[in-house]
């Protein structure tokens, strides 16, 4: 036995705390707030006022353990019920004993949500390719087969299976069978409809892989995922190099129609993009883009169609039709990716003109294609894609939402990159700002803005027109209009003020007008009002930065209780990755496209006066 | 009433020849011979006598009318089965009566043997492509259908079938729905295997075309072929430009081997090749390339890797396998086939490494297929494959007859080109000889060194072991060895003597006694002799092009009676054109190649001897 003595004051005892979803520990002294430990995790977690329990924006939530009762600032912050359910501010409560606390998601900073995306996926028993072992016999003067007969008769005695074999592939076999010495890791797809085929030879042993790719407007997001665990081993993502040839899908139709050239370069400058992500994955994972057998693609229609190469002049011009809307499956190679060569692409359908296949793929990850609960999920960009499950019956629009969430239109907008305000809370008699990796602000983004008008028209800065009130002390009139000032010049990153204008709030009343308005059409359809929803489910790159209780606060979301909000991140590219993993899904994902009753916005009776009355804050 | 009256003498009156299978008429005076007849209506007959009455080669068949009793020559040269068969010298026979008469394909001219080539095949219900016309409902705010799914709601609507839609069909759709006003006809594959698919989408009313192409070593034949009629509209040939890399598919095959650029050019340059032959088709025809929805391309197993893009080195390695030996059915644009963008192209299986899909089928265009009685197939060239059925058992081999046939390694050979000597008799105490298109002789094509082999043995000029008889008057030895004259200087095109050599009579010897061997090695194989044979199916060039006679009587071909032998022209291109309209052939092609046995001569037991004694003529 060894007896340690202390000398002077005792150190305080060290306390554990976990966090979650993400599992991540950290040691902290007793008696520390759980913002700092939140902080020491390197966890993002959104504090607008700094920690002086000002904004309320810390929120966390006590699975287990003891920590010193809620403060006065939490009392008034915080709901009594949601108190009850364990909730504090993490800038309040001081830590008593090893504990376990989660992080809602409405409280990680952006860049942290991001983290959250592409997680596994279960692979079961529809697995779109199936891995084969083989002992392929070698030739002989006595067994004169070809090499793709023998092998098929060997697959054919594994599992009875007799794929077809595509040109692409039949080029690997006599090299690749000689070069593994006949023993191979054959790989067959399942595909949704039509004959199985061969589409690649590995060495024995080999995971296949698959690649998920979401094409959106303005980035891509692309997955490798192991299609035998269903895990995403890497992923990466990238701005679209299209944004060259306009920022808005329209634009970039409108370049295609210039001329077939045009049309190519689009497709080029995007299919270059993906190679060098693919590229990207392989390094990251260490894998060779020959393991990769299947893909998935989703993005909205006009994506779609630059990818494969179909005509858009349709799609630009009344009424909008695409040019194809089932599932279209074509070899990868032929599409441009560089995978195994016999790999096949899969594109999920498109229910129309503006609700592409990435709308599909939100629909399957938020689970709205199999539900008989009421639940209305929301893509939103510069289009907003909606659709409404109700008793089964799935009903979508698509509405102009512009480019304002993104930061554009907006005097000092800004994509969320590092110096971006992403939140706001109004306290005392100014605004409090958190940036995106807190560096010091220089412009403000999507989430930022409508923070700042909820913040504004709770405070009575500005009125429900979208007016500033001129007795307020930070509106004054700036060159640019009525102003009000979120950042003075002296804590700015760029040395100038970060303020928002008159106009920037009209840009946010026309988008979050479009988005409420689409979401009554698809609630009147159905014959519910907003308080039937089960659940809301946001998806896409705003819709997971934004804060719910500004959304709802400005009339932008339906008023309904804020647990029943769900962000699921990249729902495009989660449901992508389990198309890629499942025939099921690719099924219901026809299903749904078929199903789903699509409500054109531009004709339904009566629109304009939705539209204006969801102008209001 | 008109009195017509005859002043001086009466001129002798007009009869009316009608010459069979061409159904070409001619107006000749009564007592003419029908030599001049058959000469005047331009169709070319063998006479190589030139019409003396001296070589039996002018034989026809007289099916209704009356001529003159047969002559004393006639009685020598023509057995009395014959003459009770109808069969007369067309030089002697003299018209009494408007009469018919047929001309038996061994009495025609090489050149007017393969104007026979390709005629029409029935097409029924199992036709592959279908074409639907429909009027397709345009889109409107009320009809926001995709492109794709109104046209095949419209064809659904017309007979029920719903076909996948492949990427480079859908890129047509927009433009060519537009521009054809919504009325248009949409060309539905049925493959022999798969789902059905959407191969063309045509101006309405248009006839759907199909090409058919054979791919030989030394030669190109496409057709151009109605889907509704099985008319053949065009054909066109070409030398196969791969010549440049080796005469031979071995030296090609080696010349694929040594790098993937010298493989890429063999593909190239008989792709590009196949791109001239289907603009002649268009051009003779007056069609668009936009038309052809469907292809088949035959061609021996290392002409179908190399079109492919297959590896070829397994190939020329024992035990020489293919890559791939079932039906491969790619889309033709990937092949480099400019057709209708949507257009399949189906390649029938192999055998074996030798034995290519071009045999099978000429196999299918002889009926072998599908027969009970027992029929010899032999498809004669560098590489000669022979096929037998007996009882519905198919057997094959492939035997390497060398280029003799082609007229290469003999001292004076050439391709059968105008001046070639293709026919030969020995009358009296010299050579006679034909020459192709009657030009003055500069050389000796592969049918005339048979035929002068044959007709020198018959003459005593030469022994059975292929000696040339010292003491013959014709016969000296020249600078190159023993030579035998066939035409003097004086007649010759070229001013030279034109003779053969007794290295030519050898050459001659191992090329009919691999083929005589590989034939007596399937005989023995189902246990039977050459009289059991009920029919002996020649195909290919030579095989059309050959005196049977002259080849039976040299040993090469089974002495069975004449009228047993059917020469069929290009079976393989004919087999193609019969795969094109059929997808019952096409699953024949299948079943065949799958229950050929195939028989490998080198590691045969006892070939070596049986290949010895084939030799002597």
């Amino acid at each position: 036995m060894t007896q340690v003595l202390h000398r002077g004051p005792a150190a305080p005892p060290r306390l554990r705390v976990e966090l979650q979803p993400t599992g991540r520990r950290v040691d902290v002294e007793a008696g520390s707030d759980l913002l700092s430990a939140v902080q020491a995790a390197a966890v993002g977690i959104v504090a607008v006022c700094g920690g002086h329990g000002a904004c309320g924006s810390c929120k966390v939530r006590v699975v287990r353990g003891d920590l010193a009762p809620p403060t006065d600032a939490e009392r008034s912050l915080l709901g009594p019920g949601e108190l009850a359910g364990g909730f504090r501010l993490a800038c309040q409560a001081r830590v008593l004993s090893d504990c376990t606390v989660g992080i809602p998601e409405g409280s990680l900073s952006a860049s942290q949500r991001l983290a959250f995306e592409g997680g596994g996926v279960a692979v079961g028993a529809d697995t779109p390719v199936l891995p084969v072992d083989v002992e392929v016999e070698p030739p002989g003067l006595g067994d004169l087969r070809s090499d793709a007969a023998r092998l098929l008769d060997a697959i054919a005695a594994t599992n009875g299976l007799r794929p077809e074999v595509d040109v692409p592939v039949l080029a690997q076999l006599p090299t690749r069978l000689r070069a593994e010495g006949w023993s191979v890791r054959a790989v067959v797809s399942q595909p949704e409809r039509g004959l199985p085929r061969l589409v690649g030879v590995l060495p024995p042993g080999t995971e296949p892989l698959g690649l998920a790719v979401d094409l959106g407007t303005t980035k891509l997001a692309a997955y490798l995922v192991s299609m035998e665990s269903g895990t995403t081993l890497a992923q990466a993502g990238a701005m679209n190099p299209q944004i060259a040839f306009g920022e808005d899908v329209m634009s970039r139709i409108t370049r295609a129609n210039e001329s077939p050239a045009n049309a190519r370069l689009l497709r080029d400058s995007v299919v270059e993009a993906l190679g060098s992500l693919v590229e990207q994955l392989c390094a990251q994972s260490g894998r060779s883009y020959y393991d990769i057998v299947d893909a998935v693609v989703v993005g909205n229609t006009a994506m779609h169609h630059l990818l494969l190469g179909l005509p858009v002049r349709q799609l630009g011009e009344a009424p909008y039709v695409p040019a194809a809307s089932d599932p279209v499956e074509a070899p990868a190679a032929s599409i441009g990716l560089r995978l195994n060569p016999g790999a096949p692409c899969y594109l999920p359908p498109n229910i129309a003109g503006f609700v592409g296949a990435d709308h599909v793929a939100m629909v399957l990850a938020a689970g709205l294609g199999s539900t008989e609960r009421t639940v209305l999920g929301l893509d939103i960009g510069t289009n907003t894609e909606i659709s409404l499950s109700y008793r089964g019956h799935l009903r979508s629009c698509s509405t102009a939402s512009g480019p304002a969430f993104e930061g554009a239109r907006i005097r000092q907008g800004m994509r969320a990159a590092p110096g971006a305000v992403e939140h706001v809370r109004y306290v005392g008699d100014r605004f409090l700002v958190q940036t995106v990796d807190n560096a010091p602000a220089i412009g403000i983004c999507g989430s930022g803005i409508l923070d700042a008008v909820a913040e504004a028209r709770k405070a009575g800065v500005l009125d429900s027109r979208g007016a500033l009130s001129r007795q307020h002390p930070l509106v004054w009139r700036s060159e640019h209009g009525p102003s009000c000032l979120l950042v003075g010049a002296d804590q700015a990153g760029n040395g100038r003020d970060i303020f928002f204008t008159r106009s920037d709030v009209n840009e946010i009343q026309l988008a979050k007008g479009a988005v409420r308005a689409g979401t009554k059409v698809l609630l009147a359809e159905a014959g519910i009002t907003e308080e039937a929803l089960d659940e809301v489910v946001m998806a896409g790159a705003f819709g997971t930065y934004l804060d719910v209780g500004s959304a709802v606060a400005i009339g932008m979301l339906p008023a309904v209780p804020l647990d029943r909000y769900r962000q699921i991140g990249n729902g495009a590219g989660r449901g992508a990755v389990e198309m890629l993993v499942s025939r099921d899904q690719r099924s219901l994902a026809r299903e749904v496209a078929k199903r789903s009753e699509y409500i054109e916005l531009t004709v339904y009776p009566g629109f304009v006066d939705i539209f204006a009355d969801s102008l209001p804050l």
